[in-house]
């Protein structure tokens, strides 16, 4: 049997990472009920940004261009590449403002789980970069996961040998912030071995 | 200046009721990194819904046709009528199914604050709906909170003075399954003053 329109416009909501049946049937009710007002609006955003934003072709950002707006701003230190998992990262970043390099967004990390292989990050892309670009520091800003440390541990092993260029990570500890009785083992036990001298 | 069309959409899904800005982004991004797998199909089933979806103008249902498939199905009981305050607590009723009367969707309950007067709701329509077809049952299914309670009031008094209408409301009581300790004041005490004798 053919599903009703309602049907297909719950199913399809509720595909959206986050959203369960309960709150796909909200906000399909929510869009129907004032469909000028609230539908209209939504599906014109949704084809814009269908036309106009595409994948930055050098680092994977998403944007309106390609070289994207950071990959093409001129008073970006376009030495260093911070290279991140995805673009939700980049806007973290972007939104602190304190980093004033360039990105590579990888689109994921390993997981034997996910079927995410080398193949499937942009791992090639980053090394024909710093190839073809003068890159003195690559700072590997993935999450400390198990997946995460895997992907920073294969592309370190990668980058090893390219002479000149310093590989950093961030800092890993005690969040700002952090009560020490709630940290698990590993913060922990990472934060007592990095310990630093106080000066 | 002018918004981006990713800040817009971000913007525009934010809007959609139980979604913050965190999940409008995750949601944005989950619909871009994958145009034609994810963005595509959606904005068909939106385009569907704004063409095909209209409201019930006998019941306020909402379907693709009106009157919608409850209210012209003949197999049902048009003698009885069900108020209900939204389109999502009839799909609870139908989901269930033990009823087989028609609905009537208010389209919310009465509240000060959020500016919904009787006008704002389908009442004068329901006494309409009551004097040109023989209704012999009104069952108001309303919320129990402060405003369903206050709506039921209101539109049980306009009914009074119609011959020949039962007027009745849900059973209020201790929820199946609730365990006596975890209920609130007002539900012990309304389930207290209208216990049954065991037969």
């Amino acid at each position: 049997m053919e599903q009703s329109p309602i049907d297909k416009l719950i199913n399809d909501i509720s595909k959206l990472p986050g959203l369960g049946r309960r709150s796909a049937q909200r906000i399909a009710l929510f869009l129907l009920k004032n469909k000028d007002k609230n539908l209209s609006p939504l599906i014109e955003s949704l084809n814009l940004s269908y036309e106009k934003i595409i994948e930055c072709e050098q680092c994977g950002n998403i944007d309106m261009k390609s070289p994207c707006s950071i990959c093409s701003n001129n008073s970006r230190d376009n030495s260093t590449i911070c290279v991140l998992e995805d673009v939700s990262d980049l806007w973290t970043f972007e939104k602190i403002g304190f980093y004033r390099g360039l990105y590579h967004v990888l689109g994921g990390s390993l997981s034997a789980i996910q079927g995410i292989g080398t193949d499937e990050l942009k791992i090639q892309k980053l090394l024909k970069r710093i190839e073809n670009n003068k890159i003195k520091e690559i700072i590997l800003a993935l999450s400390t996961t198990m997946e995460g440390q895997t992907t920073s541990f294969v592309i370190a092993d990668k980058l090893e040998k390219i002479k000149g260029l310093s590989i950093t990570r961030l800092a890993q500890g005690i969040p700002m912030g952090g009560e020490v009785h709630y940290l698990d083992e590993n913060t922990l036990n990472t934060a007592f071995q990095s310990r630093k001298k106080i000066t």
